[in-house]
Parts: C-alpha cells; sequence; structure tokens
C-alpha cells in the first residue's frame, strides 16, 4: 500500500521494536537513511538497529561510531533506499517487510507499506519523515542525512538535484552537517590503493560507436593486483560518462564466480534503466545496474550492441 | 568608501552607460557576476558591456553568446571578483573605478565605493544587489549566478560553502537556472586528449616521507604522447592532494627549455606558500607555485628534500 510521510511517520510512533534494513554493498546514501531515521527513533525511545548485508567501508564510520548495535526481536521491519529485495543481498528473505522508503522509480513494491517519491536520494525522504516525527535533529543526524543528499548527487552535481534538495542541504549545514568534512571524506580523498585501481581502470578504458560509448572492464586479478576489492568500485562508474562526447558509460565488474555486473551511467540522451532493463536490471534515468551470466568479454560485446541500438 | 547591497543598486540606478571590469585569466565566477549583472542593468535600459584583458574559455560562451557587445563612453566602471587592480591585467590603469564588488577578503579597496562582503562568491553578493534592483531574473541570468556559485566552490563542495550558497542556488533554481548542464560543463566532462594526460601523470605519481609527500611529474614528451600543452595541466595540482594521508601534494611541470614549474597543493597541516617561497616563489596557504632551474629529476630531488624539513 503506498502511503505518505505523516502516514509512515504514525506507522514508524506505533512500534516500539525497529529493525531498519539497508541495500547490500551500502552507499552513503543507504546508510545515512538508515543512521538518521535510527537516531531519529532512538530520541523517541525506541529500540532500533540498522543492519547491512555487507561490511560498511570505513569512510562512513562517523555516521554510526557511537552507536552500540543491539540484539533484538524487530516487530517492524523498514527497508530504506532499496529498489528490489535482492538488493539485500544475503539478508534477502530473512525478514518480513513492512515498510520501504526508496527513491527509485524501478521500485519493485516488495513491502506491505510503501513511500516512494520520486527525489535524487533517499536521505531526502527520510529528512521529511523525521520531520513528521517531530524529534529535535542534532548534527549527528544532520551529518547522516547530509552524506545521504550529496552522495547520491554527486555532491549536488548531478541534473536530477533539485531546488529542494539545495534547500534541505541548506537546512541540515544550519542544523550543524559538517558539510565541509563529510564532501572531503567522500570526494577528496582516495586512498592509495583505490587510486591503484583507478589507475587500472582508466587503463581498461574503451571507446565505441563513434566514442559515443566508453567502457571501464575491472577484474578480479585488478582487484589482486591492487589490492582492493569490488567494495572500492563506487566511484569507477562516473568516470566512464566523463569524456567528451560519450552519450552511454559502462563498468562492467567480473565477479568472483566469472559473470559480470554493470554499471550504466548516461545524460539526458539516453535512459540508463532501459539499457539496465534489457539485462533485467534496473535503476534510473542516469544511473542504472544489471547482472550479466557470462564472461566480461562477452558481457562487453553484449552491452556494446544493445547500446548501439539505443543511440540508434 | 564601504557601501551595503541597497547603496550599491542606487548607485547602479543613477548612472546610465556602466562597464563592468572582470579579472584577467577569467573564470566562472568572476564572468558569472560581470555577465549577471549587464544582463540585469540591460533590463533597466543601461547601456552596459563586460571586458576582460584575457581570452574567455569557449566553455563559458552560454553565458554571453547571445549578447552584442557595444562601443560606448562609460560614466561608471565597476569591477567585479577583483581582489587587487593588477588582477585586471592589461586594463589595469586604464579606468578610474568608481565600484568595486568583492568577496576577497585581502581586497586592497582600490576603488571609490566598496561592497565586499565574505562569502564564498562574488556572484552571492551580485545577486542580491540584483534583488535589490528589482529587475525579473530570467533562466540566463540565473545561469550566470549559478556558475559563479558552482565554480568558486567546487560544486558546492569546499568547506566555505555556507547554508546561504546553497539557498542562492535553490532560487536560481527555481528561476530557471540548469544546473545539471553547468556543472557537467565546469566539472564532469573531460576531452579525450585531456583523459590522456591525466592518466599519465597519475603513472608518474611517486610517494615520498611515509608518503606524507605525493609527487607527480610532466614532462615535455608526454605533452607531445597526448596532445596536450601545459594550459591543459590546470585540473592534475589538485589530484597530488588527493591521496589519503599526503599532506604536500606536488606537480612538476617540465618546460620547454628543460626547466622545471612546481604547483604545491597542501591541507592546513603545512603552509605552501612558505615551501614555494624557498624557491622563490609564492601563493596561498593551500596553494602555491615556484619555478626551479634545474631539470625534472633534481627538482623532484630538491622539492622533496624542503618538504622533508617542513614536515619535521
Amino acid at each position: 500500500m503506498r502511503i505518505d510521510v505523516n502516514e509512515c511517520a504514525s506507522l514508524l510512533k506505533e512500534h516500539n521494536n525497529i529493525l531498519i534494513l539497508t541495500h547490500a554493498h551500502p552507499d552513503g546514501d543507504t546508510l545515512g537513511s538508515g543512521y538518521a531515521l535510527c537516531r531519529a527513533l532512538y530520541k523517541l525511545g525506541k529500540i532500533c538497529s540498522v543492519v547491512n548485508a555487507d561490511e560498511i567501508p570505513a569512510k562512513y564510520g562517523y555516521m554510526y561510531d557511537d552507536i552500540v548495535p543491539i540484539e533484538f526481536k524487530p516487530d517492524f521491519v523498514v527497508a530504506v533506499d532499496v529498489a528490489t529485495d535482492n538488493l539485500l543481498g544475503e539478508l534477502q528473505g530473512r525478514y518480513h517487510i513492512n515498510l520501504c522508503i526508496d527513491h527509485h522509480s524501478t521500485n519493485t513494491e516488495y513491502a506491505d507499506n510503501l513511500l516512494i517519491e520520486d527525489v535524487p536520494a533517499a536521505s531526502q525522504i527520510i529528512f521529511k519523515v523525521i520531520k513528521a516525527l517531530d524529534v529535535e535533529i542534532d548534527s549527528r543526524l544532520a551529518d547522516c542525512l547530509y552524506t545521504g543528499l550529496t552522495t547520491d548527487t554527486g555532491c549536488f552535481r548531478y541534473s536530477s538535484t533539485t531546488a529542494d534538495t539545495y534547500r534541505a542541504a541548506a537546512e541540515l549545514i544550519d542544523l550543524g552537517a559538517d558539510n565541509g568534512k563529510i564532501n572531503r571524506i567522500m570526494f577528496e580523498t582516495k586512498t592509495k590503493t583505490y587510486a591503484k585501481l583507478e589507475r587500472a581502470a582508466l587503463d581498461s578504458m574503451r571507446f565505441y560507436d563513434n566514442d559515443r560509448v566508453c567502457i571501464i572492464t575491472i577484474t578480479q586479478q585488478m582487484y589482486r593486483d591492487t589490492g582492493t576489492t569490488e567494495q572500492d568500485t563506487e566511484p569507477i562508474a562516473p568516470l566512464t560518462r566523463g569524456i567528451e562526447g560519450v552519450e552511454i558509460g559502462i563498468t562492467v565488474k567480473e565477479k568472483a564466480d566469472g559473470t559480470c555486473k554493470a554499471s550504466i551511467r548516461t545524460f539526458e540522451s539516453v535512459n540508463a534503466a532501459q539499457l539496465a532493463k534489457a539485462f533485467g536490471g534496473g535503476g534510473h534515468m542516469q544511473a542504472a545496474a544489471c547482472r550479466i551470466d557470462c564472461n566480461i568479454e562477452e558481457a562487453v560485446k553484449r552491452l556494446v550492441e544493445k547500446s548501439g541500438e539505443l543511440l540508434k
């Protein structure tokens, strides 16, 4: 059932033991949404916890390093920023999901209650829910929400960023969000191992269809050579779209089992979700993803072919 | 004389032939400020023009490509985003400057009237002046102001960015600023040749002093191999500072005569200008430059040595 922000706040108020699920390979928006909501629910005296299928990259530590995780039997389970239940990774199927708060138009409506809005970051919806919960927003909570906004908009750079996103950011800075620190952590500082991976990724960059398609390939060997894991690849995808003239940028990542995952980035001229959908994936207009059950060469071939069709 | 926003608007209203000066090597903020003000003055029926000492990079064309420059005898001259009059380049000394609108705390107060505010972009002050002029802000004018805000804040990333900057951006998007397009032009798109140079630069990256010093070297051969020139190296320097743990990042560029130029970037812990000064150069706390009259290997050796002394 679709619900609005106030109905969502009422539902949360009615329950006392609330478990929050984020998507696997957690990013700034799912974690920012999860920990912001968790902090708000604490203020209402609820028992609450945020869980992920995968390890959280250390750089996000400032969002939760003062929170002690507890074990409890949840009476209400909320998924935040999770478009489909298989994005829960290993947590898929483990819980009955009572509420989903999400900003993906491709949401598969797997939860009892759905608060879905077409905004650039799930944190922007969570901000409204927290206001409706009527709790005081402190600087740490503001940090979480700001992190979601800035990471899902590429530091307010993507065209999906609206005036409301900027207004939300302004409010959060007024409430104490440390925008300078957060943006430096998220966008300015690379680890040495990541820098090595990025260099290898740039070396793999190839162009197709009169340079309108750009593909980066990341192999398991590259992870071994550079001391990185798939977790480190998040900032790679936007690089494919950053070359003049490129309309479709794709990062193809080899998985341990030899099959592939593709992250697709486009500009307005091409619908990234449409391309992903051709391979059973999904996402947004300008950022989408899919799995492809074949090796990396074959995956590139299929993606180039489908991209060519879309560009016609 | 220091004046406020309303006094500034009154002064502009009193005059009819207004010349606007931007600084030499014009950037997004000085041009955004200049063309926004020019467009606002047009709406009041003024004769107006924006002039620069240097050529304007083509990417800024959307701010002025519908404006036909005219020749006239100005009765009022305004400098925007110009901290000292020698930053006017070849235009220095050519005009008596009646008004300066600027955001640099180092402003030398060279104009009759001064509207100086400590905000991250001059365009943020110009926005207030235009509101005080009470003209309608159309989407092209909004584009100019947004360009100033986003370029001088590194796309709202730097810690100097305030809640008011975000609020101004929100208002400008409401007024029609094409934030997605502008940020793509300013921050996302690299030419293929620049991307090649960047890759070669990253390959040259070396670390010293327990990884606290990072040096990139750019040779004349690299320009030849990638089809680039020294003009293309501007975005390289910040890359040295972007690796975790690095306190001093240096880009050493070989000149055609075999001697070198060094661009230094630091974080708060080290004064970049102090390091540059040891080689007869200068600059700011976190960005400075110097020339070194020797070959690239020797220059790196000397810079590493001096850096080590500063880090002690």
